[in-house]
């Protein structure tokens, strides 16, 4: 099952509800078009005069790539669209490969047994002319704004400026960050160049819709999928990835450990809508069967070659599990739950030597910036549980991430650091003020994190708390958890329920910061509640098709789709309905204030008394 | 279906995997039982040695009440055990009444057409003696330690300070919250006096388990269940109960609205190992065939009295929603999204005169006393939307609230109050701050509150996340919001959802505010998880069958639940494993800090390469 190529035809390809894919172009770069998906909205009925009043469509951030657009063909065999690429040959600062540096890489491509399974690729890769930096934290520090920069200008702001406003909206708590009321093409090159945000965009990845990560942005989220030794083949992972973008990720991470790894990785970059993340000494360790001794500085070095001329957008290197900072963990509960985090810490110790990943950092920033390959600096020593949170081993690792990112910033390498994993709620915000301290305000990227260990089984939300905490706090990307965290590996329906809560997530700390048009979905979405436009109320929600089925699960005739009641309360105890009421009555009588009301009601509860009759159609 | 009395055999009481009731008698009131659950745990595999280590079996807080316990016969029919009925009539300040009080009661046990539907009474009524007050709040303010509080105090602890602590606790933050080491009867008095925590306890409900909902205690939860005109039987609103009492419940809400609500209502209470509220003015709408303007205070109080003498133990009353409040919400996006609110909203503007239930408090507050039921006194302006959050129709209410929780404090009467709603991250700290003041520390019990509008489908998640946030900042009682919110009525499958989510909320609360011993639990299971201990781990969960199942789903086989590696990673990549590694050589090398390690280990590294051979089996 594993050993084969996906099927032309089993990606999900549906487009939302009532909605039409837009495509926004550039300014300075009038070549970008820039995708969004715009939700159509059906008309208000008046319910004093029964006139039409229609409502605005609402443009939503869409992270679906090109599968919900019915007009574009797609054949996964060839891969989709590559939109950056004439971006990136247009700067003059490449070159095309003849053939892989990877000396895997070549291996794996000379192997005919793998010839049923294997993409078939078109070109050979990318790379920066010698001496040259191909990174947009080198263009941006350049004053050079390139056309992935105006693009995610253009997607952060989602059309919300051009829009009628429904609702004054809170203003937001933002802890320091500075949202502008609207983002332009400088103020991301500006935090691009401040290495206050991340634009992952290898130059081998040019099907990569761009999109940025920083705490003065929308907050992004990540969902990891990826085969095990254990499960799944290279179709259902392809699936995975369109499924998760679909839901709304921002971001995935291929953390597949088991064989073809290099093969599946292949079809997911050449199929992926949204930059892709790995965690290359999983593949290392799989070069040396597993054993972790065994691992070396030049066979890591070929492997992040190997996946830099694939496309792989961002790396997650362990470089700070110091050798030193092992003891610090013995007594934990847990001990070192990062998978990556464990295997260098085996290896220091057996070693005796500082780490490989520390020792060759500069190395390292070398290669991430031929290819503009970004560093997500991971936790190796994150807390697996509450007891052992925000102890003395996470906070020196922190320390090392800090004097990494410098490391890296001197390299003009973009750089964004991971954290925690399980930590109460009270121990968060001390994560987050660290972090920007410690980090000089590179952006954040945390695995929830989860506020309690004892819900196995609904870890999504223990940690989708943790997640909307600290994305309000500054936490640029929330790295989602599955219902199946700490048990099993998750199946779409996983990665669908994962994705939905780390959009919600994501989409409170947005709302909590005051970003800009934050709350003009929420606005549309109740309003139209609010006017039993069920219809807009599902296809406005984050997952419209779990909305539409749970309301048929009750009242499953279409008529109930325009019943001005629900089946909470049935058609005497609508609050809404009531409501509703109580609002045409203040409107027909002009009631404003409480002044008018002192003076103006007694006379007028006649006429209400009156009308009370037609309430209840 | 409806109409028909529930078969005897359609409860769950499936007994929670390897676990015991237990039950602890009370050192004042020796005659108390108070009921535990204590999970058996399996030995832990020293992994240097192979010997065995025994763990220590967890106590938890158990609120499902007898049905978990097989040495119990229960039969629905007869209704559970009366376990303070001898407590309430040992105080010598009630009587037996010899008929119901109530006209409409009374009534309806004529109507021979409802014979077959009826729970079979054994008894009539309590009620206080003539003068007397039976509030638990009067005995405090006496002085005096009722066997319900000596019941509360045990339950409390949850034998935690009996057991050995695995791991020193974090301290937490509790914004101004005193929670005592051990909760003694004593301070359990004490709060119930200064208002700070209530105790619902109607002596018509003598089956209910004592609990009690303060800021100094472990955070409850709240289910709402109850059929509605469009759907469900009695039958399945007992399930109902009984099965949100087995995942968590610490209270249910019965919000019945169709027809037989006073029958359902007798087989709820009669089974309920909990207290039961409800909001009155939904039955009394009812009685007026949903024509708000023709309720009547005389048919509101008949209702009080019918539903104090059924043995509800608090009642919502929105008391708080004043004639001149009501305009304050017209321009609201969505008005008025509480039943009881609009209802009221309704009546006044259409009599346009002041509430009845704000004019006749104190008439209410002398029937509160004769049976002990508490006040829940209504957010009938809560927000229904982000929009709408913390204005000035929602912080009207609130100021009123406060007076009325003086005027109830001045009868004696339990009172809690109840918040929001909708309401974005930022704004949730100021809606427990300003509670807190206006209403002189009363208990907060609020529902969610919701951070997003746009994820029906998910606003169990949505709301949990404010839930465990404003659990945290000291709301003493978390209503539930299910995955149904806003789209149907919750099934069985939603009820439990619900309640793990809200239970999980609540967890995450009282670990933030360092509840004493609220992390053994985290502690025990993180232990299990890292030893892969499997089934304790399934075991100690919140939901031990959805654990195991999710596992099952992945690694189906027995010998996957003493695996050592679990399927996320499989046995090569397995952190877990390889951290019990670094742990066992740091154990047997002795290295404890920095220090050993620079003098130490050099010599040592070549004796872990040699035992590197060994790692994985």
């Amino acid at each position: 099952m594993k050993d084969t190529a996906p099927k032309k035809d089993g990606i999900t390809r549906k487009p939302f509800p009532n909605s039409k894919k837009i495509y926004v172009s550039g300014e300075i770069h009038p070549e970008i078009s820039v995708a969004m998906r715009e939700i159509a909205l059906t008309d208000t009925t008046d319910s004093l005069t029964g006139n039409k009043i229609p409502n605005e469509s609402v443009v939503v951030y869409d992270t679906s790539g090109p599968y919900s657009d019915p007009s574009k063909d797609i054949d996964i065999h060839q891969g989709i669209e590559r939109i950056r690429e004439e971006w990136t040959l247009k700067r003059g600062d490449v070159e095309r490969l003849d053939k892989f540096s990877s000396d895997y890489c070549n291996e794996r491509l000379k192997d005919s047994s793998l010839d049923h399974l294997r993409f078939d690729l078109k070109t050979r890769p990318l790379k920066a002319k010698e001496g040259m930096n191909v990174s947009q934290m080198h263009y941006a520090l350049k004053g050079n704004i390139t056309p992935e920069m105006e693009y995610v200008a253009i997607r952060e702001n989602q059309k919300i400026d051009e829009m009628t406003r429904l609702f004054e909206q809170h203003k937001g708590e933002d802890f320091g960050a500075s949202i502008p009321k609207k983002i332009t093409a400088e103020f991301v090159r500006d935090e691009i160049a401040r290495g206050r945000a991340v634009l992952p965009s290898n130059i081998n990845h040019p099907e990569a819709e761009p999109m940025i990560i920083g705490r003065n942005f929308l907050v992004k989220i990540n969902a990891n999928i990826g085969n095990s030794a254990t499960t799944s083949s290279i179709e259902e992972e392809v699936e995975k990835a369109v499924w998760a973008c679909r839901w709304g990720a921002d971001n995935i991470m291929d953390l597949s450990t088991g064989d073809n790894i290099h093969e599946t990785r292949e079809w997911i970059i050449r199929n992926s809508p949204v930059p892709v993340g790995t965690v290359p000494i999983y593949q290392a360790l799989e070069k040396v069967n597993g054993v972790a001794e065994d691992l070396t500085w030049e066979i890591f070095r070929d492997t992040l070659i190997e996946q830099a001329e694939q496309g792989v957008d961002y790396f997650t290197i362990h470089a700070g599990v110091r050798l030193r900072y092992v003891p610090m963990t013995a007594k934990r509960i847990t001990g070192i739950v990062s998978r990556g985090g464990s295997i260098m810490a085996k290896w220091c110790l057996a070693h005796h030597t500082e780490s490989f990943l520390y020792t060759h950092f500069e190395d390292i920033c070398k290669i991430m910036k031929a290819y503009d390959v970004a560093f997500s600096l991971g936790d190796g020593l994150r807390p697996g549980c509450i007891a052992d949170a925000n102890d003395e081993a996470q906070f020196a690792e922190l320390e090392t991430l800090g004097e990494l990112t410098k490391i890296a910033r001197k390299h003009e390498v973009q750089t964004f650091i991971e954290g925690p994993g399980h930590v109460p709620m009270h121990m968060i915000k001390e994560n987050m003020e660290k972090q920007i301290e410690v980090c000089d305000e590179a952006p954040f990227y945390t695995l929830g994190p989860l506020t309690t260990d004892i819900a196995p089984g609904y870890d999504h939300i223990t940690s989708g708390i943790g997640a909307a905490m600290i994305g309000w706090y500054g936490c640029a990307m929330l790295c989602y958890v599955t219902p199946k965290e700490h048990l099993g590996l998750p199946n779409k329906e996983d990665v669908r329920v994962g994705v939905i809560t780390y959009k919600l997530a994501a989409h409170a700390a947005d709302l909590a910061k005051g970003h800009p048009g934050a709350q003009h979905r929420d606005d549309a979405l109740s309003k139209a509640r609010f006017e039993f436009r069920w219809e807009d109320q599902f296809n406005l929600a984050l997952d419209p098709e779990r909305a539409r089925e749970y309301h048929d699960e009750t009242l499953p005739a279409q008529g109930a789709k325009i019943a001005h009641f629900c089946s909470m309360c049935g058609p005497k105890f609508c609050s809404m309905k009531i409501s509703q009421e109580v609002r045409d009555f203040a409107a027909e009588n002009e009631i404003v204030n409480d002044e008018v009301i002192a003076k103006g009601m007694e006379e007028k509860s006649k006429e209400f008394v009156e009308k009370g009759s037609k309430v209840y159609l």
